[in-house]
């Protein structure tokens, strides 16, 4: 019998996961490469081609690769291309899509890696038979993905789903993109960090985070903290998800979604962020929504979600093909 | 030669708008009913289908209707039903599309009043052949309809597209929602008063606008005074514009438009809105969609356009049932 599985791949400033993926999700074989950031994408692109080689030969005879997705930084859809990635020493442009067309003849695709990971619960994850959903991804930065009509939305230009850098407050904390007061400078992992610190100049209480420099804090220490009963770091954790509560609610009145799924690091923070981010979003929501939004967490694997999310847009380039 | 048309239906609280509408947006007769918000739903569809057969009865022979569409407030497209409307004394749900199919055996479909502007705007407006617009109705309220992938989104629940309930300031202005800091509060016709009466209240400028109550406070006359170059008047439209480019930047980071149409009486203030609120909104803008988005006035007739929109809709419901 003919196995046929996808190539999944999650390219990072540091380090790039693969795997072999069937199409219920199941991972037939999964490694990692260092990305060598410094070096063209050519470069990786040829050594990824050699790893996959290894890890298909040792799968059973007849299992056929069907497609390749791509999740990375800084990637647009439409073109195929990732363009100024920020940790990643590759220029203006470059079309990923077409050096994986050299080597194979394959449905290949690559979107940003908020997007894949919304592909990868719509396929495989909590948002499966669903029409309308949203994901958030809550690291470094916030990224999401919009599901709309059952399929992921691009909006003119590829660049749908932006939320990350929607305004909390106009005259707010200066954000990586150049403007101020966006989203992702609040609810983030760097976010946490910042409230943190911004809650150090304010409060008296002592707490462990006064003996850890700004460069140094990290959310899982916040996270430490709190779980220690650490009243800043409690209170941290209250004001992000606030804010997150808000902003959830505003993007419920924009595409109403069915469910809203979290995902990434920050996510895994749990209860100490959903539970309260749930009940103000329920406080923000217009009358209509009341009571009907699922906010839970991704029901992905915390450690290979994004590398199902590439093989759900490889899945679903392989559907698109064959129509 | 036949001629087919569609009924095209605007409900509101005082005046009930109807036209016969070709597919190419042309009217080949329009009336008025008063609504009498007091009576039951059915007794305004049966002076509804008596107007119209008098209508029908005066074009020329062999004009076929087709299909009825009917914006109104509070409409779910998926029900078919008008729900507690806040201006029609008509009780918690009244199923309005069954009234209607009672009468005429036709394709029949109701959206509320935004959406049925953003079909309109679609198939006979500025945004026509565009697969993602935005349409923002600014009337004692703000109302909008989401086009993606070239058709009206409904999301979950066909609740989809309530930016007016998107907030703008947590602890804000309260709204008739029950929220506080709605869009609406801020940027609508009673919002824009709202501005004025505040800046009455901070600034020392003499102004026209002091001899006027709150109650008879209209945004016509903040207008007429901001024409005249009144200060308190001026300052209002630049906060409003202000508020209303920094939503739509945020409106644009979740679905990505081409295009922004502005329709309803305060759209008609023009550059005194729509100018300054086009450069607020591209300093809100996150950076890949800067100097892309199209913000312009609604391309149907102001007087129509309403009754245009609700036979979008209708001709919507037409193909929908030819496939």
């Amino acid at each position: 019998m003919q196995n046929t599985c996808v190539i999944g791949i999650d390219i990072g400033g540091t380090t790039t996961s693969f795997a072999l993926v069937d199409r219920s999700g199941g991972v037939l074989g999964e490694a990692t490469l260092a990305t060598h950031a410094e070096q063209p994408a050519h470069i990786l692109v040829d050594r990824l081609c050699a790893a996959v080689a290894t890890l298909h030969a040792a799968l059973p005879p007849h299992t056929i690769i069907a497609g390749i997705g791509i999740g990375a930084p800084n990637a647009c859809y439409q073109r195929g291309t990732v363009e100024n990635p920020p940790n990643l020493n590759w220029g203006a442009s470059t079309n990923l899509v077409a050096l994986f067309r050299q080597r194979y003849d394959l449905p290949t695709a690559i979107t940003n890696d908020a997007n894949a990971a919304a592909l990868g619960e719509l396929l495989f994850g909590g948002a499966r038979g669903m029409e309308h959903a949203l994901v958030i991804t809550l690291g470094t930065g916030l990224g999401s993905g919009i599901i709309v009509n059952g399929t992921l939305l691009y909006g003119a230009g590829g660049s749908a789903g932006e939320l990350g850098h929607t305004t909390v407050a106009p005259d707010g904390r200066s954000c990586a993109c150049g403007k101020r007061g966006c989203l992702e400078t609040y609810v983030s992992a760097t976010g946490l960090c910042r409230t943190a610190c911004e809650l150090l100049a304010q409060r008296r209480e002592p707490s462990p985070l006064r003996d850890l420099s700004f460069n140094t804090l990290t959310s899982k220490q916040v996270y430490e903290a709190a779980c220690g009963g650490d009243v800043i770091a409690l209170e941290a954790f209250d004001i992000t998800a606030r804010i997150l509560g808000m902003k959830l609610a505003d993007a419920v009145a924009h595409t109403a979604p069915e469910a809203i799924f979290l995902s990434g690091g920050l996510a895994a923070a749990g209860d100490l962020l959903i539970e309260p981010a749930r009940r103000y979003m329920e406080e923000f929501l217009f009358t209509a929504y009341k009571g009907t939004i699922k906010l839970c967490r991704s029901e992905l694997p915390e450690g290979n979600g994004a590398v199902l999310g590439a093989a759900a847009l490889a899945w679903h380039e392989v559907d698109m093909t064959a129509r």
